[in-house]
């Protein structure tokens, strides 16, 4: 067990040198822990060799150098071929599985790292790889807390840390809705720049008042979020049918300038699902009640 | 024509006292601007005459009061309905045109007033009624750059103003175009809810880090716009076939939870049509190109 401080060195081993893995070790590097990289092809490794890293030659060399073992490749089915050789190294080590992947791979990979009397923590890193290690980037984690306690001081240097739960799936949800969430938002971004352009409106100089007016629309989404955890939707003046009637409108006009409207059509029939259900004064947040209804629970 | 300065006060009229045109008018009674206001149930009036408001019988009226007219109202039919009897009061004012439309309402009406040889400013206002008046309100204008500069002081007390151009419709064509991607965002955040939901994960608990997410995503808008404008797309290493993968993995967990994915199912298929089209190394923001083949034109 470590008691980490902020000038605490882990030995740490990255195993990935993708984007993200090669920036991770550069972090680790800069933050002067000791740090072992592995690689499928070692020349990815030559920069970082340079800079202090050692090369190990085996997933299970790598394994067997760090303290604290993070994984980045490509999906699960890579991380359990590396790791499973490295299973009799494994005991009392902590691993960081930032790998994209599914709840049910995560909570597989979880219980098999436990069953190596090993720690595990799943994360997703908010961030270009340009950004890891400044302010800007953020990662959240789940599974064991001890885990993340010890080791938050080292992992922080990635990336502001959070642990959501201890379940080892849960990162992979956040991770799946936070993408949700920005792919809405470029979906939008991407209309309004072909709706822009049909009048002649270049998408730099619509982009300036359309950030900061999504910015700004984002400050409502807490409050949506606490009316749909209470399930209290309230009565209000941007209610559900006002923005029922917005948004067609929008799609008419959309129409009109000879573009698609089925990147935003769908949302308009959320709303419309919810006017018809009688609730055309509620909160337009009442809006995920029919994405409920398909599934009857949320 | 005025010489205006923070402290010039000037004759404004209001009509329409929704939401937005009630707000209008106390703030600009809070800057000391006589004000005049009407509207079709006077009873909306009371509490802003009791402040010092001065209450028009007439459409007519309240255009003869004002040195600035400032109309608020449900949609274009009522403003040419109100201003069509004040025509021959309108010579030599500023109308300033707040309710919703379409680019083409806005140019009719433009031209409309000029005939009558008055400024016609068509704007839109970025706040909730809550927020008029405070920094976080801004209003988008287009039309007479003349009008805009002598009444801009005025005009701020609202939200910190901006001249989009000198089209009478532009501002109509802005507010659709942004209004589309606040859509795409409020999209993007009940799919988040829904699917962090059924994990057991509150809406509240989500929105924090999802909120600080789209922020940072927010922050590669500016990057996507300079590549449309250019057209040069690029290769990155968060290009199309990158995106087009993790956003078919999002759809398939998605599926797999009950839920729906037609709200950002259109937007696979716009990056599959790219990817298709030989630009998987391209940048993301090339997916508007998707858009734009429907039309020939952007």
């Amino acid at each position: 067990m470590s008691e980490t401080t902020a000038t605490h060195k882990v030995p740490v081993s990255v195993l990935g040198l993708g984007n993200l893995g090669r920036a991770l070790a550069e972090t680790f590097l800069r933050e002067g822990h000791p740090t072992t990289v592995w690689n499928r092809s070692a020349g990815r490794a030559d920069g970082l060799v340079a800079r202090g890293a050692s090369l190990a030659a085996t997933p299970a060399d790598a394994v067997a150098a760090g303290e604290l073992v993070v994984v980045a490749v490509l999906d699960y089915d890579t991380v359990r071929e590396l790791l499973l050789p490295a299973a009799g190294e494994l005991k009392g080590r902590t691993v960081v599985n930032l790998t994209t992947g599914t709840p049910s791979a995560a909570r597989a990979l979880g219980a098999w790292v436990a069953d190596q009397r090993a720690s595990y923590l799943d994360g997703a890193v908010y961030a270009v790889p340009q950004t890891i290690g400044t302010s800007a980037a953020f990662v959240l984690y789940s599974g064991d807390e001890a885990a993340f306690g010890t080791y938050r001081t080292v992992l922080d240097a990635i990336g502001e840390g959070s642990l959501v739960g201890p379940a080892a799936e849960l990162s992979s949800v956040y991770d799946t809705a936070l993408l949700s969430g920005m792919y809405g938002m470029f979906a939008g971004f991407f209309q309004a720049v072909a709706l822009a352009g049909t009048a002649g409106i270049g998408a730099a100089e619509l982009t300036g008042p359309l950030v900061r007016w999504l910015t700004a629309a984002a400050d409502a989404l807490p409050a949506f979020a606490r009316e749909i955890d209470d399930r209290e939707y309230g009565t209000t003046t941007s209610n559900l049918e006002i923005n029922a009637v917005g948004l067609r409108n929008i799609l008419a006009a959309t129409e009109a300038q000879g573009l698609p409207t089925d990147l935003l059509a769908p949302l308009l029939r959320l709303f419309d699902d919810q006017v018809r259900a009688g609730h055309a004064a509620s909160s337009l947040s009442r809006a995920v009640e029919s994405l409920r209804a398909d599934t009857g629970r949320l």
